[in-house]
């Protein structure tokens, strides 16, 4: 097992990677940013070691830096987290030249997986479903017009190197196509440095379902069941649960079969996920696969009781898996709180944190770096906490999360807390009959009082 | 269902008991001393009543009032909570009385259990075991000689009336007797009004394993397995833990179905606990029953998913149990964390707490009513918060604990978190292999330096 784990990565992922390792007996490394100085990562780790300043270019994504990290504190693994490094082939090919081993997938399968027109491609391979459209990168705007008619409006296009929405178009009728093709292009090129396009068939009453999977070095894999993500805001998930209100037996057998059927084919070793789009008609389609840790795991290990940073260093270490699946036996659900504000168009709302008092009691489970006299740094992605509740129904899940929602008091910056609020109370919500388009008319309601 | 309770208590069980109704859509009503008045239970609750100044005898166990404030509010039900009100078999009546349903044991069920000679009568008729020694109050000293030859030394001489060790004595022999019944009389007058006395074997290398049952109104019960609270100070329960380490299938089968026939036996409604003293050969012994919630309750919460204060408030509206029972499928472990200084005996440090920050993460459970800011008072007892952690394995929820007592930072008042965190690397404690004795052998290690 290993003695010593570097953690590239910071805020709530960071800390929660640090406590399993200390619940494990293994040492920590935390790596830090000069704004990061007073995180609770750094405090909690056995070790810190500043990386540089605040720009992530200039740390939590200077691979140098990182290395030289892991040498100086003789770490002899190195756990990325998610988002920064963690899906990138150079560090985790970097960390195995350096001897420091990637608690990640290996670069073949970052390369395979994360561009997504490649995926894809390998999916098709494998026999899992994908969204109809075109086989891999478009090579000009000539081949788009072609493949958009075979697949049939509405189509989507949508950048290989993309991410968080960014290069992406929904077009709808032909004559809008070129000028979609140009600007999203454009988009990519200058978010990614890399405008390679691939088109989808766009899925109406679309929802996100992704399962989550385990695979060891034996290419051996078993999946935990699914989290319903549709609930997004410009492609970022606000609220996850499992299981899916639209789940049924039979889907959860035949997307949790093609997931670790996916897993197995490219021998995939590690935690990762497997996310689809899912039709009216529960037809379910491949989408991508993250080769890491997903912000919401902690409602599949809510519901399974299983430790998944745990489980991926066990395997990372050489354990093999058992292979069996894992099906949800609770109801759980996470609301990220983000320190942005609701009322003024998710604006964010960096600054400093004056009160803070956490929710607690049966069935509540945060996850959270922060704490009162805390200063969020504007440097960074938003997010503050997962609250995440955990019932024997959906129904008592959503009463949880509510009762807990009032609990919870963050002084001194706005957070979306006031959205989840109202999101537990929304019927569309709490009937589970929602798609990826339901932030797309939700509007907040006028402030409450304060009591 | 009930649409208003009142909750006659105080601390972290009167946040929990909101908790759970707000969950379940009923309105609360709290009732507090004017040294509470800036506690959690008061804003969290719909109303708050104040009922009196700080000493207990003229608020929180002044039924005048309380019952006063449940009329002013119009509350359907009041719960006890425990301690305080909540084995008074007089408030019970008035409760009922007054047409308020009590969420807790009828008067006539207190009046059986609530004295122990009494109880243990009634289970002997059950068929329940009990220890050795007198059948119900000793009359005088001469009887209490002649039974304490025929139970065999040693003996415990125990009040009636009793409870936290006040009027107790262990005998190991006749010449020490009749020091013992005088001082042990005395003290019991004093602490409980009564000198009633009974006798008991004592029980070498007892271990306290307690059962929780649930019994409906229709006279149905169930057993939600064991929670061993074997480490106690002065009779006073530190932390606890389900499964016992030392507990075997058939023992908690015999033990399970012996609380289910106690709870049947009696025709017994609501949540309970019965308490047995298990000796090194797996010989258990009725010791008394406990008519109320527990504090400890929360450890079976998390290994049968199962939400006792649910429960109690479904069975006083009359909804039937399925009589199934609750194995474990877990390892839970809570600590209590009281305001008292570990290296100064253990003396009561109330006052007001600077900084606070809670442990969270993946299997973490916190029930607190304390804030920073909060100004612990010195009139009721120091407990402030329950960590509760659970996981796969003892080992596992060990670990758990250590990390997140590590994590939780309490300023401004001494707290037992360094007893805790020495009796998780104790070797005793880590083997499971201790008794009710464990603490009178037990010492704090040196202070550590702070980090």
């Amino acid at each position: 097992m290993f003695k010593k784990i570097l953690i590239a990565n910071r805020g709530e992922i960071a800390l929660r990677i640090i406590r399993t390792c200390r619940e494990m007996g293994i040492k920590t490394v935390a790596v830090y940013s000069k704004a990061d100085e007073e995180s609770l990562h750094v405090r909690f780790a056995d070790e810190a070691v500043c990386i540089g300043p605040a720009p992530s270019n200039e740390s939590y994504l200077k691979i140098s830096n990182i290395i030289a990290a892991a040498e100086i504190t003789n770490a002899d693994a190195i756990h990325p987290g998610y988002g920064f490094l963690s899906e990138n082939s150079k560090f985790s090919k970097i960390c195995e030249e350096h001897g420091f081993k990637f608690i990640g997938a290996s670069p073949d399968m970052i390369d395979r997986m994360g561009n997504k027109a490649r995926a894809k491609a390998t999916m098709r391979e494998a026999g899992v479903p994908c969204v109809p459209g075109s086989e891999g990168v478009i090579p000009d705007f000539k081949a788009c017009k072609k493949i958009a008619k075979e697949t049939g409006y509405p189509v989507m296009l949508k950048a290989s190197a993309g991410g968080g929405g960014k290069g992406m178009r929904a077009v709808w009728k032909e004559e809008d196509l070129q000028d979609a093709w140009e600007s999203a292009r454009q988009e990519s090129k200058a978010a990614f440095g890399n405008d390679d396009m691939y088109m989808e068939k766009l899925i109406e009453e679309p929802r996100h379902i992704e399962i989550q999977i385990v695979g060891d070095s034996n290419g051996k894999a078993c999946h935990l069941s699914e989290r319903d993500c549709s609930i997004q805001r410009r492609h970022q998930k606000l609220t996850e649960e499992t299981p899916s209100p639209f789940m049924t037996k039979k889907l959860r057998d035949d997307m949790g079969k093609a997931a670790v059927k996916a897993a197995e084919f490219i021998k995939y070793e590690g935690a990762g996920t497997v996310e689809f789009l899912v039709d009216k008609h529960r037809k379910f389609y491949f989408m991508e696969m993250n080769t890491r840790i997903q912000v919401e795991h902690p409602i599949t290990e809510q519901v399974v009781d299983y430790d998944l940073i745990r489980e991926q260093i066990l395997v990372a270490a050489g354990v093999s898996i058992s292979g069996k699946n894992y099906l949800p036996k609770l109801h759980a659900i996470e609301c990220r709180i983000n320190a942005e504000d609701p009322y003024n168009n998710f604006r964010p709302s960096p600054g400093r944190i004056e009160v803070l008092h956490a929710p607690g009691g049966h069935g509540v489970r945060l996850d959270t770096h922060v704490y009162a006299g805390y200063i969020i740094p504007p440097n960074y992605d938003s997010m503050i906490a997962k609250l995440i509740t955990t019932a024997q129904t959906r129904e008592e899940a959503i009463s949880k999360m509510k009762r807990a929602l009032d609990e919870f008091v963050i002084e001194g910056v706005k957070t979306t807390i006031p959205f989840h609020r109202q999101l537990m109370d929304d019927p569309a919500y709490v009937s589970g009959n929602y798609t990826t388009a339901f932030m797309d008319t939700f509007v907040m309601n006028e402030p409450e009082e304060e009591k």
